[in-house]
């Protein structure tokens, strides 16, 4: 390996990217630890041993750090979600999947640490924009698997395609979003077999 | 008008029911004035001008005050859904109103006045019996409706009515519980019109 001082590239620091991550994995073992809302920055920059000031080059809030880990942890759902909706071919299988796995992988983010639901709250809670997009994400996919089902002829094809997918989506809400998720605890092991059944027969052509 | 003095029966104050109806309606005002967290039984004894003894013979606790006028709340709705179910004799529709009554009276109930919110919330995470026994009457009510379109022929009849009842009330839930519907408020225009259709295609014959 060539030394730094021989290149001709002049000597820097890591990049911006790897100081944010470097920042929200410390952030995340903290705030699950000490939890996020008695945590401020100074917390954060003496645990990290970082000084405060260096932290509000790269976040301007404890806010925008704790967006980052929800956003995270909501990409880490979908990348499960995807996964397993590619994993299949059939389309009714596809939205079984969508159940199955929202349901599992939220909980399983949000809930086997209780502290970083209250991150997750915090964000459920003001709408902030990961969370928004994330549901748009969401509904596209549903769209797509709609989309897909109706063209190898096993959903039906009357009910306009934004209606059915509203539809469906408002169905999965409650085991997609934290904040109703914790009120349906009881209903977790049965909800998505149960709904999504419903749900194709409400497809059926 | 008789004298009380002239007439065998000795000389007593009101009935039971009736002092306990006296407690409940002062609770209420007291309680969406001043909130139910705040509010203590020494607070209401003093607004009420009975003595804190008084109410212990009739409430155990503050507790059983708010249960009680949650429960209030609770059938307040439940008599508005089953009147707009009762009003039509097709099976179909009584399945949109319940969806459309239940989401209305709850929103009107729970949520015009929020502090009376703050009593649901307590009495929705407590599990509270009241909440329970609710609860239950709504899967029956749906069972009901559900029987009926089946002899109807309305409503296909392959699916178990269990399995299709319990589907069709987590479809509800999120509209009915008021824990879940502070969190729907954004859907609540929508909802109800496409839920009720989408379970309407599930269960066609």
């Amino acid at each position: 390996m060539k030394k730094a001082t021989t290149s001709p590239i002049p000597a820097r620091g890591p990049a911006d990217h790897e100081v944010r991550d470097q920042i929200v994995v410390a952030a995340t073992e903290h705030f699950s630890r000490y939890g996020y809302e008695k945590t401020t920055v100074s917390d954060l920059a003496k645990a990290i041993g970082f000084s405060k000031a260096y932290i509000y080059k790269f976040f301007e809030s404890k806010q925008a750090i704790g967006e980052m880990i929800c956003a995270n942890c909501l990409n880490q759902i979908e990348t499960e979600v995807r996964a397993a909706v590619t994993q299949t071919d059939l389309p009714p299988e596809k939205l079984r999947r969508m159940f199955n796995v929202f349901t599992e992988a939220s909980l399983r983010l949000f809930f086997q640490d209780r502290k970083l639901y209250e991150i997750a709250a915090s964000a459920a809670t003001e709408n902030w924009q990961a969370v928004l997009a994330y549901e748009e994400r969401v509904q596209k996919l549903l769209r797509d698997v709609l989309q897909e089902g109706r063209q190898s002829g096993d959903f039906e094809r009357k009910t306009p395609l934004d209606e059915t997918a509203m539809a469906i989506y408002l169905v999965m809400r409650p085991y997609l979003n934290p904040m109703l998720l914790q009120y349906s605890f009881d209903y977790t092991k049965v909800a998505p077999a149960q709904l999504s059944s419903l749900v194709l027969r409400s497809l059926s052509p």
